[in-house]
């Protein structure tokens, strides 16, 4: 095998979601349909690489800098919505229920992955819940272990730093709508258990 | 969401093992990893796209043509071992077992797939075997029904095409070497006892 393909099917298996099989095929795919796959793939990407950056105020990634949605003027800015991560942004959308901001915060504080707090957009964070018009922030992170800790991390770092601190939510934990008790984990129930409320 | 954004993850999700959702997550994890991952990604694809092309003789992607297999002289010439992709080439290469030529079909019929006998490298393979020097044809195409109806074709042709035509084989069928016979299915199992040898 020539090494330059070899290179290739390398690059392609690192691809979340792709590995050394996948990327193998993926390659081939790519060879096989040079003018109808690979070439259109590589412009989209080149012109991706240099035209698509995170937006400075909320991590957004877009080709314009401050993003569409910090400045969609429709958005309510009394409102911050905080994320792990831009796929959090579209589900969220896709409710739309939240019409205010939004502030990726880039992942979550993780020991196993060697994520600390800069590597976490606090910073970017802080600087924007200076303005008094934001009223309330929504931590809207994962209910996982490290979703928790960068929950609390980021209370703290708001409480120390911030002198008129806006009020601090979370999504309600609880039972997903159409599942069944059965499959749940106890850790779930517990929760929905204990946060039980009068009809 | 930035149209380019949403073309770059289109693309991506075109790729054999992507999907839309792990398109989505590739196009990010691009974005994000951009010096480590995503430029490298670039230059890599631009350079095969512009130097890697099928073998005219065999199929095989390489930068070289007649690619590195068809050129090697330590292999045996007389024995051509005709399989339907590259990938097989590999598995056939990492058994160590053959050191002949090989011919890539580059697919296998199929109605459903819309694939026909222009679409393989037949006109290519007959012309091969024109030369008095192959003996032997080994098929080593996929024990499907469309492998099956392929080695049908492919024999038919040479049969009819070629003058002197070389020996025919093919791949002998049977228990998979550490299987359990309990879970293989009957038509390998009922092969296997029909094709039984003494010890």
């Amino acid at each position: 095998m020539s090494s330059l393909l070899r290179q290739m099917m390398q690059r392609l298996s690192r691809l979340p979601g792709l590995g050394p099989r996948s990327g193998k095929r993926a390659a081939l795919f790519l060879l096989q349909q040079r003018s109808r796959v690979l070439l259109p793939l590589i412009e989209t990407l080149k012109q991706a690489a240099d035209t698509i950056f995170p937006c400075d105020t909320c991590g957004y990634f877009d080709t314009q800098n401050p993003c569409l949605l910090c400045t969609d003027s429709k958005r309510n800015t009394a409102i911050l919505c905080i994320v792990s991560h831009m796929t959090d942004v579209w589900a969220m959308e896709k409710t739309g229920q939240f019409k205010g901001r939004y502030h990726i915060l880039g992942g979550t504080l993780s020991v196993l992955e060697g994520i600390g707090p800069k590597d976490l957009h606090i910073t970017a964070l802080l600087e924007r819940l200076k303005s008094p018009l934001i009223q309330e922030v929504v931590l809207a992170l994962p209910p996982t272990m490290e979703g928790a800790a960068t929950s609390h991390f980021v209370v703290e770092q708001i409480q120390q730093k911030i002198k008129h601190a806006p009020s601090i939510t979370t999504l309600a934990c609880g039972v997903p709508v159409g599942s069944e008790l059965d499959f749940l984990d106890d850790e779930t129930l517990r929760s929905a258990f204990s946060r039980r409320h009068t009809l």
